[in-house]
This record gives structure tokens, C-alpha cells and sequence, in this order.
């Protein structure tokens, strides 16, 4: 293949990403066929995610990992710095900041964190947020610092709370998102204003007594 | 209208409502058109959703309403047990439990939940749940008892983390919903279960110190 080749199909494969990103955050994972995202993305081939991702799974995958690389960076960034320190907010400002902080350096309009919430909330695809947080080695050395502050829980309560804050963050963040670009944020409100919320919501969230009786 | 007419028009009616909900849980409000929903109810009228119920916007109402009745008469029941109470699980408890008691009270499965976090995620329906929850006088007054037991907050924050608990509640009914349907609940775990983890979530989240520089 020539150079110029592989370069239109790395060029292709780039559109196709955003394209797809903005139809599936605006109209949910399953109303938007491949065929559509070609078609939007101008390409006179009908099979062209086809031919340059496989399956719609696969085209969604490489939708979340064009972004995790660089969430995955700022978080190992960020946890150099807090290392031993005895501030919980620290810890969980690495759950949430990386990603708001991802958000701002894409500009207004951005489509990921309506993406995210789609595919959180698809019964099939959502598996596949679920295997790319396991595999996180950040996200897994986050969560063990912010543990090593809080009062021993049992372990459901951890794996409850845990998703109570990821559910919490995916839709804030989507909600958010859609609000700046329909112009309805408040004037003053950055991203940093958001993530300062989240992270004094989940500090409340993690240090609050378990009174359940299970 | 015979009186027999006016009962299959009634049946036919709940049908659709039954089966639209379970597609728009399953696979998205979008992704699922009012022929569909005809078809899938066993109607030969492919126009059977317009001629009972208008548009989909319509449609998604007349389900959210179908629920909201019941759920909107037991908070009434509980706002009336609790008044004067001067625990704050107790009023948290009636922003939440009288939604999982009446999913308890409809079996599994259930489809309502995720029907709601679709609705929730969707750019212009989830303005209807808004609009519902709005005029809703019990939500309004469980709001309203919660906070004369919590510190003074911002308008800006109370309304924040009003959204942040809404959508807690909202997809971890959904997510628990799922997880019964497809048989993957924790063995012992019940919509009580859940809604006491909420509610401890929910008073740490609202008790929560405001941090942030704003």
C-alpha cells in the first residue's frame, strides 16, 4: 500500500470514529445502523465500518479506547502526585478529574460523555465499559489509595457504591455535556466546577455510615 | 361504542402500553418505531399506537403515567407517617422507596426502571420525566421536609445534587432491574436491599460539605 493510501485510510478510519460518536451519542447505540455512520460520514461505501472496524462492537470499542488512552495518562499523571497523601478528596479527584479534564481539552461540542451514557445504558454493550475499567491499571490504583481512607465496608457496599458513583459520574457528565452544547449550562460553569461537585458528592457518598441492615 | 368495544378498545390499549415499555427498556426510545410497537402487540393495525395514544411522545406519557399514580399515592402514605419526623433517612427514604416498593409490587420482570433511565438519557424525551416530576406535589413536599434537616445549601448545589441523586436512583434501579431479569442479582438481594443502599448513599451525598470554590 502506498503512503498516501494508508494515509486516507487512517483518515477514514478518524471520521468514521467522530461520526459515529456524535449519531450514537445523540440517538442511542442501537438506532444508528454501520450503514448510517458510513452514509453520515460520506463515504460512498455502505461497508466501510465494516471494513475498517468488523463488527458495531468492535467500532464501539475503538470509539472508547480513541479517549481512554489519554484518561488513562492524565489519571497516572495525577496519582504520581497524590501519592501518600492523606486527603481522601485527592484520591477521588482521580476517579473524576481525569475525565472532566479529558472533556475540557476537546473543545465545546464534544460527544464522548453522551456516548458513554449510551452504552452504560445498552443491555449488551455496557459489558464493554465494564471490561475496560477492570483492565485499568489507574483506575484499580485509584480506588486501593482511596480505600486506605475511608472505614473498612463490606464488600458489596464497596461494589454498590462504586457503581452508585460511576452511574453518578457517566450522567452528570452527560447531562452536562448536552446542556453546553444546547447553550442551557449555567454562564459560569466550567468543567472544573462540575468535577468539583461530583467529588464532594462521592466523599459524602463513601465515608456515609452503612445502616442497612442486609 | 358498544360496551364490549369499549373494553377490547381498553385491552388494546393496555397491550400497547405494556409492550412499548418493554421494547423502549430493551432496546432504546428511539431505536423502536410506533409500527413496531403495533406489530410486536399483535395488532393488524400497524397505525394501532396513533390512534390510541397520538404520537410517541404520547405513548412515552401514558407509560410514565401508568406508574406514576401509584408510586405518586404511596410517597403520599409515607410523607404521612413521617411528618414531624426529625430523622433525615426518614424523608430520604420517601424520595426513594416508593418507587422500589412499587417495583416489588409488580413482580420481575419488570421493565418500568429501564424503561426510565432510556427515557433519561434520551435529548428531548427525558424533558417530559422533568415536567412529571415537577408536578409532582409528594416529590415536592419529600424534597421539602429533607431540607429542614440538612445545612443551608447554594441554590446552585441543591439543585446539582438533586440531579445527582435522581440519576443514582434512577440507573441503579435500572442496572438492579437488569441484573433480576437476567437471573445475575445477587442471590439474597431485594428491591428493599437496594433502596436501603440508596438511602445511605443519599443522606451521605446530601450531607455532604460544600468544597468548592464556585
Amino acid at each position: 500500500m502506498s503512503s498516501s493510501k494508508a494515509d486516507r485510510g487512517s483518515e477514514t478510519r478518524e471520521l468514521l470514529l467522530v461520526t459515529a460518536e456524535r449519531l450514537f451519542a445523540e440517538h442511542g447505540v442501537e438506532a444508528v445502523s454501520n450503514r448510517q455512520v458510513s452514509e453520515a460520514a460520506g463515504q460512498s461505501n455502505n461497508f466501510a465500518v465494516g471494513y475498517h472496524f468488523g463488527s458495531k462492537e468492535d467500532l464501539v470499542v475503538a470509539i472508547v479506547r480513541r479517549h481512554s488512552e489519554s484518561i488513562e495518562r492524565r489519571r497516572m499523571d495525577m496519582l504520581a502526585r497524590v501519592t501518600g497523601s492523606p486527603d481522601l478528596r485527592d484520591w477521588v479527584s482521580c476517579l473524576v478529574r481525569p475525565t472532566t479534564e479529558h472533556l475540557t481539552s476537546l473543545g465545546n461540542p464534544t460527544w464522548y460523555a453522551r456516548f458513554i451514557a449510551q452504552v452504560t445504558t445498552h443491555p449488551t454493550y455496557r459489558k464493554l465499559l465494564v471490561n475496560e475499567a477492570y483492565s485499568s491499571r489507574s483506575l484499580k490504583q485509584g480506588l486501593e489509595g482511596m480505600f486506605q481512607l475511608i472505614p473498612r465496608l463490606p464488600e458489596d457496599v464497596k461494589q454498590e457504591r462504586n457503581d452508585m458513583g460511576r452511574l453518578m459520574v457517566v450522567h452528570m457528565c452527560a447531562e452536562r455535556e448536552r446542556a453546553l452544547h444546547e447553550g442551557t449550562a449555567p454562564p459560569h460553569s466550567t468543567w472544573e466546577f462540575t468535577a468539583a461537585g461530583l467529588v464532594d458528592a462521592l466523599v459524602g457518598l463513601w465515608l456515609a455510615p452503612v445502616t442497612a441492615r442486609r
